[in-house]
């Protein structure tokens, strides 16, 4: 079902309103709604593919890359796939209620601090349906509403998965304002919903690092930042071989177009000789090529020179930056230059080196003896991920329906006045 | 002590590079820079009160009211409390390190969250020269470098104090950078301090709501909102009628000019005949003037006719908006309308009204039967406050220490790769 709000600030205003409501509900209650959502998307899934091929069209004939156009590709698996993930987070626990805090005054007064829902979450976003699903499941989950605007290229699909979803609400009785889309609004849209201070409690880009740059510029709604992630992985004097080896390769290849993919290693002097010609062997038997400096060229065959843009490239595929430095100082000195303060590891048997580099390292998630690839809300054991920050404020590494959820005080007194 | 560093840019530079090594002091190295900033304050006095004569003068020929003369000038007595401020939070405990949250991933990957300083925090705030050493230090406690951008008529005053506390920072052998003023500058130190992205962490606006809307809306850098007070009281239906009275003019009156004084008190009204005309008599005997709208103005003498305006004004003084309201859902409607999220307090004997009172009110603190005057760090048990948060995102309601960090997650494994 459609709303009949014809300005993105009054669907804001109705996901506000309704947000009050969604807010007070059981845990039970918001299992119940995301199983309908879910059930909808099934049930939907003729509307669904339809709308995707009217926008898989359009975007062939306006030229979208074959890659946009897979990412934006909706087929029948993919739609119950989506489906699927949101019966997983229906089965989360509820992050509203935790008790955060408690204590009593000196005059008695019982305070305690709750999670409670923000109210309204918005996200900006780039033309993936399934974040529109997700993004939606998670704000509800964690009892919020939600205003999503993702990308023109996904018009169509995203407004007949959103179209289902709020059937959903409105099918078990739960006002459906609590889901809205601004994507007919085009740039306004998102224009909108970044100056929507009051209405809107946070906003969470999903997508390009010019997108969330963008988002974080502009925005008057306190946003929080996912970003790049230019991951390093030091191989310590004391590194074992075969754990660097593996590590290594497990961080870039596993899966080499995510954020916790590592960019860049940094190899000890002293290790150097018996380090790196067995891991640039293993990386370059895995199909990666190794953007090297002259010391790692130096010991190996079928490397490419490094140039200095390589130590700040996020690569997203099978190429991997690698260089010699003269000791740990000298790593974390490269690594506070480049690092996008997303993961580091280091590889080391010695204790010492392992505590300073997780004290020192600047980053949401900082590693010793492990692939950066665990930096992800399922391995964390969250069940699922709204996004890993980058940022400092509010939530930093992974972030799980907790993140979605803000605190209030609550006081029960008997009469205390303060003398 | 002063800085070399020549612009605003180059300070705040510098400031980051500082924060690497505070961010490492111990709690003892910590407990004692604060006793030697205390100290170093203690022995400026002389040269703080003669740089604090030179801002008042030129106040004065400058027009600056006579209450913010006051709220600038400092004597010998105030520089003595400034320093012991600084003592007290030098006695706070050490909010770094602490462990958050612990777990291990199947694969034996052990996990910590801790807390970890910031990095650099930011304030902007007005010609207050008690908030240039309470953030330095607050900052400083929890393993900060900071930068400030005071009120340009205190300029002398905060150079004068900024010197003092960066010349204990060096006597103590750490780096001195570590406090920066932007105040030279102007309000190009005010602009890039909002546009520091990257180099300052968090920036915390202390002052006018005019102030803190424009760091809001201008700041690139992510800002910890304190805002104002339009703090709501509501008399249930039960509410007793000497709590009642206690609780509103202690409210009001035991310090009206601060963000958690009551600003509105609206009447159930089944309660209205019994309970209007001894509170606004025990306010009018404080030397409160009501703002009543007519069913109020009924039932008492001597209150003044309330406009639409009142509901939404944070007074400041012995001034007080009162109504009476159909019942709780008309309270909460109208606290919905005109509250700033602060602090709303239920005078109530029923269980059922408290309880929705408390789950349903979107305000940081939200209390029954105890007066607002409640929400503040010390009350709380913090030691000290950074400010209290009026927004959702990191930090809610009174703010201490803890507030000033961020958090890392630790991963120690033994080799582990993702399957």
């Amino acid at each position: 079902m459609t709303t009949t709000a014809t300005s993105p600030r009054e669907r804001m205003l109705r996901a506000k309103d309704a947000a009050r409501r969604i807010g007070l509900l059981s845990d039970d209650d918001k299992r119940g709604i995301l199983l309908a959502i879910a059930d909808a998307i099934d049930a939907a899934a003729g509307d669904v593919i339809a709308a995707n091929e009217r926008d898989l069209e359009r975007g062939r004939s306006e030229g979208l890359s074959s890659g946009l156009q897979d990412r934006l590709r909706l087929d029948a698996p993919r739609v119950a796939a989506l489906a699927s993930a949101v019966r997983e987070i229906a089965e989360l626990p509820d992050p509203v209620g935790r008790v955060l805090d408690e204590r009593v005054t000196p005059d008695g007064l019982r305070l305690t601090k709750v999670a409670v829902p923000f109210g309204v979450v918005g996200s900006i976003y780039e033309a993936r349906p399934n974040v529109t699903v997700d993004i939606a499941a998670l704000a509800l989950r964690s009892g919020n509403a939600v205003v999503l605007r993702g990308g023109s290229a996904a018009l169509e699909t995203n407004g007949a998965l959103v179209t289902a979803m709020r059937g959903a609400l409105a099918d078990r009785g739960v006002d459906p304002e609590a889901i809205q889309t601004v994507d007919d609004f085009g740039r306004d849209g998102a224009r909108e919903l970044m100056r929507a201070r009051g209405i809107v409690d946070v906003l969470v880009p999903r997508g390009s690092a010019q997108l969330i740059e963008t988002v974080v510029t502009e925005s008057s709604v306190p946003v929080i930042e996912t970003g790049a992630g230019v991951v390093h992985i030091v191989l310590d004097e004391t590194a074992d071989e075969a754990w660097s080896r593996d590590i290594v390769v497990n961080a870039k290849v596993q899966r080499p177009s995510v954020c916790n993919a590592v960019e860049t290693v940094l190899v000890h002097r002293a290790a150097a000789e018996r380090l790196v010609p067995p891991v640039v062997a293993a990386l370059q038997a895995a199909g990666v090529t190794v953007h090297a400096d002259d010391a790692v060229r130096a010991l190996t065959t079928g490397t490419v020179p490094a140039v200095e843009g390589d130590w700040a490239t996020e690569h997203m595929s099978l190429d991997l930056s690698m260089r010699v430095v003269d000791d740990l100082d000298d790593a974390l000195a490269h690594i506070r230059r480049y690092s996008t303060h997303h993961t580091e590891s280091i590889i080391t048997d010695d204790d010492g080196s392992a505590e300073r580099f997780l004290a020192e390292v600047d980053s949401a998630v900082v590693m010793v003896n492990a692939s950066t690839r665990f930096t992800d809300g399922g391995e964390f054991g969250f069940g699922a991920e709204v996004g890993i920050s980058t940022q400092k404020l509010h939530a930093r590494g992974p972030m799980g329906l907790s993140e979605l959820t803000s605190t209030k005080w609550l006081a029960r007194g008997t009469g205390q006045v303060r003398a």
